[in-house]
């Protein structure tokens, strides 16, 4: 190990720069660093949290969303996902977003963990969930503005398809494999 | 597979509502959905692109970061990252990312993948690489804001941390997966 302790900044001032809530809030900070230094010009990009949901049906495939992104500005693979409603709890949200986005129920649900999606400027918190045994129980009814298939992948497929360059966002790819895959021996 | 193949959609308008260039532009855009539907308050939030590097030494050790983050306002464990500069290529930037912030370099490189950061709304692009044979040739000179400590830690305490909530950043706990995890047997 080298260096000192890391400190943390102190916010001295705090602003919106701009706002399209709920979706999007921009702040711009004064900052203190530990030696002292003041930024004046830090910015922090809030969106609300979010759950994604890597779940497996009853024999093992795992229930994928093809869908357009309009982040990434074309059709990909990803796993269900969406953001906190106003008072509901992450679990509650990835049991809905399943439901909705791919038709399926699952009984068995695991945290695995929540994560920051940008060290400098926040941008909203991911919740990450597996689910097993999960099976179809209606239709799906996103009120969401993409269109979308639903598809279930082998843990090979999805190997291939994230090596491949086919699952296109972070998030997904990191729950799929926290999910499903371990540490491999040295 | 349910429903029909997903379309992309189409940008009539889009014009820039907050800058603070190079480092953050927020646009507004107006799109057509392919139902017919437009939409007038749709965001994109521009990042500089950037890399990770999940980095072996020759032990098999990782070279990990403990520093303040400010956008999760915690100290926490990441692995070495920055934005490219202008004219770098995500490799080059892996590179001098890597020797910055914790002194190392490595011989062998692959690339584990470009991702974006969020699907809807962009946040920049994400370039994912695992080194192996790391080794120290200086000391970190970050020039960055950031204290910072390097730590080297094994895979097992890798996946203990990852588990405990001790690495806070997605970009980090996704690249650490991809890198040393495999496919877990069903």
């Amino acid at each position: 190990m080298t260096g000192g302790t890391p400190r943390p900044w102190e916010i001295l001032q705090s602003s919106v720069v701009y706002s399209a809530e709920p979706w999007l809030r921009v702040l711009r900070q004064t900052v203190r660093l530990p030696d002292g230094r003041t930024i004046s010009d830090y910015h922090r990009v809030e969106f609300p949290d979010f759950s994604i949901i890597c779940a497996e049906a009853e024999d093992g495939r795992v229930v994928m969303v093809r869908m357009y992104k309009h982040g990434v500005g074309a059709v990909g693979l990803t796993l269900p996902a969406g953001a906190l409603n106003p008072g509901e709890t992450p679990i509650e949200t990835a049991k809905r977003e399943l439901r909705e986005e791919s038709g399926y129920a699952a009984d068995h649900w695991r945290s695995l963990g929540t994560f920051a999606m940008n060290g400098n400027y926040g941008c909203g918190m991911a919740h990450l969930f597996h689910a097993t045994g999960a099976r179809r129980v209606a239709a799906p009814e996103s009120g969401d503005l993409e269109e979308m298939q639903v598809v279930l992948m082998s843990r090979d497929e999805l190997a291939q398809a994230l090596q491949g360059g086919k699952i296109p966002l972070l998030g997904a790819a990191a729950v799929i494999t926290l999910a499903l895959w371990r540490p491999a021996s040295t």
